[in-house]
């Protein structure tokens, strides 16, 4: 029994039941959805309130146990909209016009009646535990034009126990939410003034992405990158040639148009048109080649206010960027190399537990994709050779490509086992030919570049999200801004404190002091919050012997310490030795 | 007898002869400017070409030569615009309507009479050196939808020997252009199709221009600075806030519209707005105080395509910004800090020649500023204080403050004798009230911050520019991409090149190796243009004896050294040091 058939069930129960409450409501459609179902509703002047949640839940329970058989029969599509007509009900009238007759179906249990493709548990019996979990507004068919309905959402399973661990997990997810990890530990702001989906980078934020930026351009210089910087706009120019300016629809950044009117600049939603024009200053030989040009690129993309979401889903981010530009012959060894400092990067950050996706042509429609059969070909093999070679496992997905060339995508697992997208590696054979970029081959005459997109974590933004929610805020040692407060009990300690930080910082252990008029206790919960690794307490007997009182992050108490003897402690942890070696 | 006076006379003379070669052209106007002199003409017809340049400052000798003195008469402006009538010139019609009758002179030299203002030498005998410079497009009154006229540029002197040296510096100064170093050193570029003005940072000027970031980055940490990242856009909310909104006119780069109209963004012209909402994103006490909060933030403001000229005026730059908020009774104490760090940084530039200008109220228009005349009083003295404790030696202009706090810019001369400003620093008390920043001071009750902006480098864009044509390319040691290039003479040599690159990059010293098919002849002139500071030749001889023969910059030869040898050699170089100094 699938989880899909339970929650799609479960949705034509609340429906049910939504009908009992709310008797004038329209339904519209309800589909399950990864963690449950939804149903979304036209309340038709009914105020549907979280006030009712229980009720509703109890009701489908006592319904469920009645166990009502789901049957599907076949009607006709006069039948159907005649029998919504009835329900005056234009949604799904909407919906069985744009059906073909003979293809509609209804579903039925107990007295309730649905347009439904089926997919169902046998009886509602199974269903023994339900939450309704929250309502929001949603477009009649995503459409911001069309009505808005009340989205109802809900979870249902075969057992009590179930729910209750889903519930603690959900519980799990919100304190480790990454947007209330930014606030509690100073992180990164938003404002309402600045914009929606724009996202400050407070100084402790600003102190951990520089770190993980110097973490990736150093693995990058070694494997011979170049870091350049290109301007955030460009002009249409630019983007005729690359094909992006008849993508620019009315659902994206207005141009910036410019007091003469002769000119016309957009934001950049990427970096790549810009790097080849840097290509594209100077010839090159092929002895030159690989150039692999890297930028910490801010990029900016509309976005639906609606849909904006922390730092996983805004209008401005900045891709740890690079594009490769290569000979044909080297593609196989370039791709071999990204890899390598991809999952060097994973590992070094602690994501073991990722999966791969190869996305190649759909062989049945090979005219859809640019670039000649005999590079397509050499480009799928190169990618499925190295990553067979690498001892990766990968799902191979057909006509998942690009139509400018195959990809690589990774997917890591968070602590709280869901699933991201992080890094991509993309082979394009498109812009080289758009920009006309070239190099002088051994046979002394002009050959086409191939070029290789890619991003290690994606962009900052988001992978910065991702690794606060999956350390649930314990960024590692090297990394994070707070590795140690230091809480003087007494006004008279606060001098003693000062020395100590001030000997700390010598050893660039990143330390701050609380010398606030609040209680001992109250700042050690809130040093606790804001994942110090460690709290060290001063008070007249730590001052006297010339010691720490030193608590581990999660409340472990390791005693008092010389402060010579801490620093030796902090030098010696593996984490932050790490930090030590990006640093050098 | 002023330059000005003298260069005046001379585009007479100039236009005189214009006359005699081009009888059908339009005189309109003839200044002085900075170096020689214009005339603006509208050739009607005639083709006004450099290949007449020798005809024209012969003539202008000979001319000069007849000792004609220069004469100037009042005329009404009747009898005014009839002469101009008769001569068919509506520039010179335009200029009299303008004037008022009483005030319009005509000036006459030999057989040649002009609507003229006066400021002449007595004679023409006087100019004994004549140089046409060059043409170029220039619109009647400066205005875009005016005709377009020709300009015709000059310089003359008393004595052949001056236009002689002139020469030579205007030759010096091309040959140090930084556009020219740029390209030959390939530290930036720009590509027509990303758009006018819009700098691409090629991987050699990213190195420097990096290297200069983390040495500031250093500084400003040690001097309590925090980094913080703001995006390149912000909503029209936040510019209603600060006051800028209102001050975006035809003349800027035109709002960016969302798809549902309800927002409006800009490109940021300036990083103050970003940092306030930083600041105002928690409560802030006494205790915390002050805040520095500092980015290297992108900017765009728009600029006619005709006034982009290199790196020094662009289209998109990035700040070396940064806010400090703190309370008024810091102020002193907080613009001593940052007179201290700019300082610094010139000094550890190489910059010691610099002037200080201070720029206070007009005492006569107190009203036009903001902020309570105590808070002025306290800013300006605190400024002329400090100055005067540190000895700085400063020109003090009242007038000149901006109506929201007064400041204190730098200025520094080039190689070329040149005025350049740089850093400046500035009190704000009008945006802390605009966005309403506060924090709670000692008496528990909210108290208004002052903010100091500041910029020692001004721009990255800039400073690079004004560092590349005062070090005439050759950077520091410790700054420049191009600290080592190793030239393999033949063939069987670059084995070994390749084993002496690696032992220097062991040792972090910036090398390449250039192995193209040239001679050896054409590799040392182009890495002498390219500013290297060491040439490592390496033949034979070098690859038996383990050696490499070592030229420096400018082409003294160091002889031959064993590689330990010349890495010591290289570590020793205190300007090297400085850059071990700024990486630890």
């Amino acid at each position: 029994m699938g989880k899909k058939a339970f929650w799609h069930s479960s949705s034509h129960v609340m429906a049910q039941v939504l009908l009992e409450i709310y008797p004038k409501i329209k339904l519209s459609i309800g589909p399950a959805i990864e963690n449950g179902f939804y149903y979304d509703v036209d309340p038709n002047g009914h105020a549907i309130s979280e006030n009712d949640f229980p009720k509703i839940e109890s009701r489908m329970l006592e319904l469920a146990r009645q166990n009502h058989n789901f049957k599907m029969r076949q009607v006709s599509k006069k039948d159907a909209i005649a029998f919504y007509k009835k329900e005056e009900n234009p949604y799904k009238i909407e919906l069985i016009r744009n059906l073909q007759d003979g293809d509609i179906t209804f579903c039925n249990h107990s007295n309730f009646t649905d347009l439904c493709r089926g997919g169902h548990i046998p009886n509602t019996g199974l269903i023994k535990a339900v939450k309704i979990l929250n309502i929001a507004g949603a477009y009649w068919r995503g459409d911001e034009n069309s009505k808005q309905l009340t989205r109802v959402y809900g979870i249902s399973f075969p057992k009590q126990k179930e729910l209750k661990i889903y519930l603690q997990k959900v519980e799990e997810a919100k304190k480790y939410d990454h947007r209330r990890l930014g606030k509690e530990m100073e992180l990164f702001t938003f404002s309402k003034k600045v914009g929606a989906g724009l996202p400050l980078w407070l100084p402790k934020g600003t102190q951990a992405r520089e770190r993980l930026e110097n973490f990736l351009k150093k693995a990058q210089q070694e494997a011979g990158y170049e870091q350049v910087i290109s301007p955030h706009i460009g002009e249409k120019g630019l983007y005729v040639t690359s094909g992006h300016y008849e993508k620019y629809g009315a659902d994206s950044f207005q141009p910036i148009r410019t007091p003469n009117e002769t000119e016309e600049f957009f934001l950049k939603p990427m970096n790549c048109p810009h790097h080849c024009e840097i290509y594209n200053s100077r010839p090159w030989s092929y002895r030159d080649l690989p150039k692999r040009y890297a930028e910490f690129g801010t990029v900016y993309r509309y976005e639906q206010s609606g849909e904006l979401h922390g730092l996983t889903r805004v209008r401005g981010f900045t891709q740890d960027d690079a594009h490769i530009f290569c000979m044909p012959e080297q593609l196989e060894d370039e791709f071999t190399k990204v890899i390598n400092l991809v999952l060097y990067v994973f590992k070094s950050l602690g994501f073991e537990d990722f999966t791969a996706q190869i996305s190649l042509r759909d062989l049945e429609k090979k005219e859809k994709y640019i670039g000649s059969e005999e590079n397509w070909e050499k480009a799928e093999k190169a990618i499925l050779n190295v990553t067979k070679a690498k001892g990766l496992h990968c799902i191979i997905e057909y006509g998942e490509a690009a139509f400018y060339g195959p990809k690589l995508d990774f997917m890591v697992k968070d602590a709280l086992e869901r699933q991201w997208q992080l890094g991509t590696i993309q082979v394009d054979y498109n812009l080289p030919e758009q920009f006309e970029l070239s190099y002088i081959g051994a046979d002394n005459s002009p050959h086409r570049p191939v070029m290789i997109h890619r991003a290690p974590f994606g962009s900052m933004e988001r992978f910065m999200a991702l690794l606060l929610e999956h350390t649930k805020g314990k960024l590692p040692l090297w990394l994070t801004p707070n590795q140690c407060i230091i809480i003087p009990i007494g006004e008279k300690n606060k001098k003693y404190s000062k020395k100590v930080l001030k000997l700390l910082k010598k050893s660039e252990i990143r330390t701050q002091i609380d010398d606030r008029n609040e209680t001992t206790g109250k700042k050690i919960r809130e040093a606790e919050m804001q994942k110090f690794h460690f709290i060290l307490v001063v008070g007249d007997k730590e001052e006297e012997a010339g010691t720490v009182s030193v608590r581990k992050h999660g409340g472990k108490d390791m005693g008092k310490m010389k402060i010579a003897e801490f620093v030796d402690l902090i030098e010696g942890n593996d984490s932050f030795r790490t930090e030590l070696f990006l640093s050098s």
